[in-house]
C-alpha cells in the first residue's frame, strides 16, 4: 500500500475496511486530494483483496502506460519478456530488472503466447512494487519491438539454454551463430535482453531476428544429456542482468 | 517420473492409474525389480497426485540421506538454506545450485525458523528434479553446521541485502565487517553460501558466526531509502553461484 502511494502511478481511489481505517491517519499525507475514499466491511474487503491476511486498506490505481521512448532513455538496458506465462516469474524478473538498473521492461506476445499481466496481483506482489516504478511497455508483439529496437540502435541478445551446445540441431534452430557467454557481451552499449517462455523457450525465428544469442555456462558442461534443462527464467535473467550491471560499473 | 527413475534414489513403489498404465511399457526397463507396482483408478490417482493434469504414473521414493561428508567432497561449494520458507524458492535454489556446480545443499533451522521440505511436491517440482540428484543434508541447525564447516576448513559467506550500506545500524547488526562484493570473494577455495529467510533475512548472530558477509551491489546505490529491499532469494543465490562458477572456470 505504501509502495503504491510512493509510486508515480495515478491513485483513483483508496478502499478501507472497518479495521483498516486505523491506517488512514498515518497515510493521509500520501493520498492525493483527487482520490476517493471508499469504506467497506472487513468481510467484503477480505473477499476482494485475495490475500490471506489483508491489511484492510488498498489502493485502486491506474498503472503508468510506458511508451517505447520511456524504455530506451539514457543508455538502454531493456528486458523483453516474450511469452513468460508464470506471474511469479514476471514479477521476480521486473524486481531484478529494477535492482540491476534496467531502463525498462516490455511484456510481449511471442509466437502466439502472451506474457502474464505485470499488474496482476501475483506478479505485482512478486515484483515487490517494482512494477509500479519501472517503465513497462505492453500491447506490442516481440517482432515489432525488435524492429523498433534495431532502428534505435539497441542490440538484442536472446537468452538460450546452455544445452544448445550439446545438441547441434537445437543450436542451429536457436541461432545461426555460436551463443556468447555473458561476459563476452558488451553490455555497456545500448542492449536488450530477450527472455522466452518457461517451457518452450523462445520461438526460433525470434532468436534469429536477435543480434546474438547468449547462454549461461553451467557446471555440467560436457555431460550429455545435461541433467538440468536450464535455469529458472527469473534466475537466468538475474544472472545476465548482474553481468550487465557489473560491466556498467556497480560498486 | 522419468527424472525419479533416472536418479539414484531408492524406488519403493510405482503407482499407476487406469489411463497411466500405457506409460508402464516404455518405463519398464527403468523400474527396479524390487519396486512394487500399485494400480488404482484415475479418480483416486488425481486426488493423491495434487497436480492439475497428472500423468497417471508416480514413483514413491525414499530420498537419499546425505551426510556432512557428501556435501564437502571435492572442492566444496555448499549452499546453506537457513529458514527459507517458500518451497518454490527452495526448489529453484537447489536447481540453480546443481547448474552452477555446488557440491551439496543443507536445509537448516535458523533462529527457530525451519526451511521448507526440499522433497515436498512444490519444492521438488521447482527443483526440476535436482533435489533427487544433489546431496541434501537435513535435520541440522545452522550454528552446528557452521561449526562443522569451520573444522573442515570451509569459509562461510553470509548473503546480506545491499541496503546494509545505506543503514549503518543494520550494517552493524548484520556483520562486524564491511560486506564483500561477489567478485571480491575467492570462491575457488572451499566455500559455503549462507542464505536466510525471505522476509527476515539471516539472524544477526548467525551472520556474525560466518567468516564474511557478501552483498550484491544494486543499481540504485546511493538512493535512500533503496527502492528495492533486496532480490528474490533464489535470484540472489543464482547471482552468487554464477560468480562462484565463473571463478571456478566455466566455459
Amino acid at each position: 500500500m505504501e509502495t503504491a502511494l510512493h509510486s508515480h502511478t495515478e491513485i483513483i481511489a483508496v478502499l478501507v475496511s472497518d479495521s483498516g481505517s486505523r491506517h488512514l491517519r498515518s497515510l493521509a499525507g500520501l493520498i492525493p486530494s483527487g482520490a476517493r475514499i471508499l469504506c467497506t466491511t472487513d468481510r467484503l474487503f477480505a473477499q476482494i483483496s485475495g490475500t490471506e491476511a489483508p491489511q484492510g486498506i488498498a489502493a485502486l490505481l491506474r498503472p503508468h502506460v510506458a511508451t517505447f521512448d520511456d524504455l530506451v532513455c539514457g543508455t538502454p538496458l531493456v528486458v523483453i519478456m516474450a511469452g513468460l506465462q508464470d506471474p511469479g516469474n514476471v514479477g521476480a524478473l521486473i524486481r531484478t530488472a529494477e535492482a540491476f538498473g534496467a531502463t525498462g521492461v516490455a511484456a510481449c506476445i511471442a509466437g502466439g503466447t502472451g506474457t502474464a499481466n505485470p499488474f496482476g496481483p501475483k506478479a505485482l506482489r512478486a515484483s515487490a512494487g517494482s512494477a509500479l516504478r519501472l517503465p513497462i511497455l505492453r500491447g506490442i508483439t516481440a517482432p515489432v519491438l525488435l524492429a523498433q529496437l534495431r532502428v534505435a540502435g539497441v542490440r538484442v541478445y536472446a537468452a538460450c539454454p546452455d544445452d544448445v551446445r550439446s545438441d547441434p540441431g537445437r543450436h542451429l534452430s536457436c541461432s545461426p551463430h555460436e551463443p556468447l557467454a555473458p561476459w563476452d557481451v558488451d553490455w555497456r552499449a545500448p542492449s536488450a535482453l530477450l527472455m522466452g517462455n518457461e517451457g518452450a523457450g523462445l520461438p526460433p525465428d525470434l532468436v534469429r531476428s536477435a543480434d546474438a544469442a547468449v547462454r549461461i555456462p553451467q557446471a555440467y558442461a560436457g555431460v550429455t544429456p545435461a541433467p538440468v534443462d536450464s535455469l529458472n527464467v527469473a534466475v537466468a535473467g538475474g544472472v545476465l542482468l548482474y553481468e550487465a550491471a557489473r560491466q556498467r560499473g556497480l560498486t
